[in-house]
């Protein structure tokens, strides 16, 4: 078994691409399954109750582990013991980072705005039709990291992949869905400040 | 201008790679050429008479330079102050090695026997037409890095890409020319140490 886990500190593209990238691997007959490394945030909770998925298994520590790393490729970032752990691939959209192999092993990263939309383009390039609800997730971590196409790292890959999510997730506007799943996290930053 | 450029001690995968992805890349509307860290070997030689190609430039510093690298994804093995170079894309197929990178980049590693692999496979993802001579040179790569498909390294992958570019590249046997493509590094060995 194969845990497929994001960086620690997760955000929504973390938890999000992580589902969706264990349910990509199933669907191509590798016993796949997403994990954490920490607690999720409010907006990321919103987007799984939302379409019906479970918190993530939490894993504190990655000896003796095979792992799919997404949204990371820094030691720093990955779960502890991260060097005992057996890396089979990295699916990820920062800068390199430091990781490295003993072995050939699958490593993707674009220069796009979230790990979602590269999630999003291997569905398509294995020919793997998408869920509604993993569309629901993808689409949900691409509004996120890119701040509803605002932020500078978005591209046109980014906006092609959520237009389509969107189609496939039934959300007619995208906006207004982004809107209303950026506030989950002002709206705890306002109360918190406000405590 | 960017420079698609493979390993140090370079190979056929290295020299060949470099010029069927700088060709690609040229096709995309990248400015690119390939380029070299050493001197070819006989059987490289070999390969790029046979399918009319010149020996590509050689680089020895990478100082400010734009890199695409092949084949490798280690400092030691790259050019010269790598460090101050800026490497802007990978295609491999080793190990994952210790270059990271200030800013997001596309990195692609796959565990297959031959860089030559993945640069059939990224010629097929863009839907662009392998030219005749560039299938000779990648299906050269692979048949000598998976010694004529027969290193533990080798997958289907490789098997399929390599048929799909004999085909292309007009080899009716893929076997006889890779023992003659083999030969050309055995024969010069035989002379050295016969010297
Ligand atoms: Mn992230
Ligand atoms: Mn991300
Ligand atoms: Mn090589
Ligand atoms: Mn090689």
């Amino acid at each position: 078994m194969v845990y497929v886990v994001g960086h620690k500190n997760p955000d929504t593209d973390s938890i999000c691409s992580a589902i969706a990238y264990a349910e990509l691997k199933k669907k191509l007959g590798v016993d796949a399954k997403p994990a954490r490394l920490g607690d999720v945030n409010p907006e990321t909770a919103f987007v799984l109750e939302k379409f019906g998925f479970e918190v993530p298994e939490l894993i504190e520590d990655g000896e003796g582990k095979k792992l799919i790393l997404v949204d990371h490729s820094d030691k720093a970032q990955s779960v502890d013991n991260i060097d005992k752990a057996e890396i089979v691939e990295i699916i990820d959209h920062h800068k390199i980072g430091d990781i490295t192999t003993p072995n050939p092993i699958f490593f993707l990263a674009m220069p796009v705005g979230c790990t979602a939309t590269v999630v999003k383009l291997l569905y398509d390039y294995y020919n793997v039709e998408i869920p509604k609800e993993i569309a629901g997730l993808l689409l949900s971590a691409i509004l996120s990291d890119t701040v509803i196409f605002k932020s500078a790292t978005t591209t046109d890959k980014d906006i092609k992949a959520a237009e389509e999510l969107a189609r496939i997730a039934g959300i007619a506007d995208i906006n207004t869905f982004g809107v209303q799943l950026k506030s989950k996290l002002s709206d705890v930053e306002k109360l918190t400040a406000e405590e």
